[in-house]
């Protein structure tokens, strides 16, 4: 393997068509996968220099910092980035329920053997 | 809220345009962030019956079972579905690396103040 994008060190996101790759946000504490949304480059940028997760919204088309208007901020306490770089992590230290329903993750529903059921 | 995708208990996945949802794996030991990749109806039912995750690789247009070559299987320990159904966390044990490059992770690089850094 010796393709820069995955070896070396370079940033260099493979934003897909619409110029967005997939971040995925995990609690700094307890691990917990939080949510999953898009950046693109402008959001990754913010994101960096200000230590606040931000995203691309795709519904509102606008750049979104994260809890701007809940107060439900993510604070990063580290950036990773996947083999193809179409991917990052967020670890994040979050100031309120990470999800616009009011739980603590986006993901609070198990896919049971006879469809969904409530976790936490 | 009342929307019953958000909050009811019928799994009804939010395909996107090419049929696809997202689809996050941790590692059900550690919590790490393993990798990121895409399921479609037939990925996501196989990964229920099968219990080894299966997704969907839009490189090759095929059903990937992970590991089904280099035996580095992801067994399934549980399945969450995310408020607007969109994407899906995957916990499993890992059989091996789950990076094609032989890192425990995809993501095994860090972004710093100034490019990518390895991490573990």
């Amino acid at each position: 393997m010796t393709d820069p994008r995955e070896n070396g060190f370079d940033l260099n996101p493979k934003y897909d068509a619409a110029g967005l790759v997939t971040a995925v946000v995990t609690d700094g504490l307890t691990g917990e996968l939080l949510m999953v949304a898009h950046m693109n480059a402008a959001a990754l940028a913010a994101t960096r220099s200000s230590g606040k997760a931000t995203f691309w919204s795709r519904s509102r088309q606008a750049l979104w910092v994260k809890g701007e208007t809940s107060g439900h901020t993510l604070a990063v306490r580290d950036l990773r980035i996947d083999c193809d770089q179409d991917a990052i992590w967020v670890i994040a230290d979050p100031a309120g329920p990470a999800c616009h329903t009011g739980a603590r993750s986006c993901f609070y529903r198990r896919i049971g053997p006879d469809g969904l059921e409530r976790v936490e």
